[in-house]
């Protein structure tokens, strides 16, 4: 597949993709409707933003969809090792907050990525992930999860899920809180022509990735949306909310990489709840459910056992 | 004054300031207490964290003493342009986030740092500033704050105000949102023994600085405590939070010099509201007090006209 098409072709199937999971995740909400907002960049390229907000399950989800060109800035062809000075990248993210803290909140993301030399291309890869993070961790919806990602993964090759569940270990790593965001799932970055794989095969899996989203969140929204919860879970969901903000904040290359190239800063920060919740050194005990998923947050976990 | 003298004495009126300020706040706020917390820092030092939740106007408040030495991170030494291994660093920090929208949120730092290369100081000097961060701005109080800092500059020279004035502008600026974190305030860093001033003289500011604190804030929080409010003042106020959270998780060096020399988390992030707000994309009318407020947070402004 020539470059031409592959922008092309990238582009095509992530606007679909997020068409499809807007309608499966409104079905599953059964109230919210997502809000588009097509969006111009300065500089070059643009983007659709689907909010939705006050569903009957998810309180502020963004599914944003964008295809962005333009100078790529010193500082981060620098960080990335290159010497281009464009840049091409087409995607789509999803933050889903949900009211109930019994319901995860997840992430997904999946992206084409080229640079150029004037005008000459230099390096083309895809990236991507999904990764989840319950208030609480119940342990048979841990196992779904990464059940449902490492079927994803292993037609592509039986040493893509390990490989990728590990970089999401280390990538979804509060490192001031020495804990993990939550289970982790599946990250990969800068997928080339490489180790056998063509470009081709690379965007084939990208498509699988974002093709099981839908049917997995889908799932966990409905086994969960139902349960009645108590106000100490809402609080507990507020201070796991307050570390998803740490995590974006502090670590995020992906918030970075908007905040740096100038990007729509709602879109961007649309990843933060709409609520979130620092109180001084909370502190629960040892038998407690919150200390129990605490314990859970923690690198090279199996949760397929 | 000699090294370990500066050393002592720094500490002595730190701690000692913190004291004060706490007696002050409470006395102000009328119910709430601190609660202290003694710690010790792996790798050396430690501080008393004084932490007030839930009082009658501060919802959450820390003021906070520490006194720290150990290895210098090469990677602060660096961006410090050091070849220091060591360092000592001792300083109050304080943020107040009340519950009241109409009360403004603070933040003062006051702190000596010192720098060894195998025993032998390179480097000593003072840093610090006050800045306010009200959700509404008021003029006529934005003109008290800032001339409290005028008068208490002005004895060490005319030139500190409009300088460390504009250092505050600069510093606590909000790049991405391409606002100011509030209306400013002085902020100074590394005043060492030069432009004709000694390290005692530029002791004697720091604790100039340091005791204008009280007496700032507790007028300020009387002359609002009282006024009415509604729940819109409120979610604006929810929202003013957030940004005052990117601000300090993306961009305060104070915050991400803890993080990078693994202080304290609870004590670091301390400066985090109890609650904050990231709404999708918030609207207000032009003629709105909120948005009269989001267009004086712009840098240059004079507040003692």
């Amino acid at each position: 597949m020539n470059n031409q098409n592959l922008k092309n072709e990238t582009q095509i199937f992530f606007r679909g993709l997020q068409e499809r999971i807007c309608v499966a995740l409104e079905k599953e909400d059964g109230k919210g409707v997502f809000v588009k907002q097509e969006w111009q960049r300065d500089g070059g390229g643009g983007g659709r933003t689907m909010v939705l907000q006050e569903g009957a399950v998810i309180e502020k989800g963004g599914v944003n969809f964008s295809a962005v060109e333009g100078e790529l800035p010193d500082k981060i062809a620098k960080a990335l090792g290159l010497n281009s000075n464009h840049f091409f990248a087409t995607g789509v993210s999803i933050v889903l907050h949900p009211h109930h803290p019994w319901v995860p909140i997840i992430h997904m993301n999946v992206r084409y990525f080229e640079t150029s030399v004037d005008g000459k291309t230099e390096e083309q890869w895809f990236g991507g992930g999904i990764d989840l993070t319950p208030h609480y961790i119940i342990p048979e919806q841990a196992k779904f999860f990464h059940q449902q990602l490492k079927n994803t993964c292993d037609p592509f090759g039986d040493k893509l899920y390990p490989e990728f569940k590990k970089w999401a270990d280390d990538y979804f790593f509060i490192q001031h809180r020495n804990e993990t965001r939550g289970i982790g799932g599946i990250f990969f970055d800068r997928l080339k022509n490489s180790d056998g794989f063509s470009m081709s095969d690379r965007f084939e899996f990208v498509k699988a990735v974002g093709n099981v989203f839908a049917p997995t969140y889908t799932k966990l929204m409905a086994l969960n949306k139902d349960k009645q919860f108590t106000p100490e879970e809402k609080n507990w969901q507020l201070i796991r909310r307050g570390r998803y903000v740490e995590f974006n904040l502090v670590y995020d290359k992906g918030t970075k990489f908007g905040l740096d190239t100038n990007g729509r800063i709602e879109s961007i920060l649309m990843s933060l709840p709409k609520m979130a919740s620092w109180p001084y050194d909370p502190q629960f005990s040892e038998d407690s459910k919150e200390k129990k998923t605490q314990n859970l947050l923690k690198k090279d976990m199996d949760w397929l056992l």
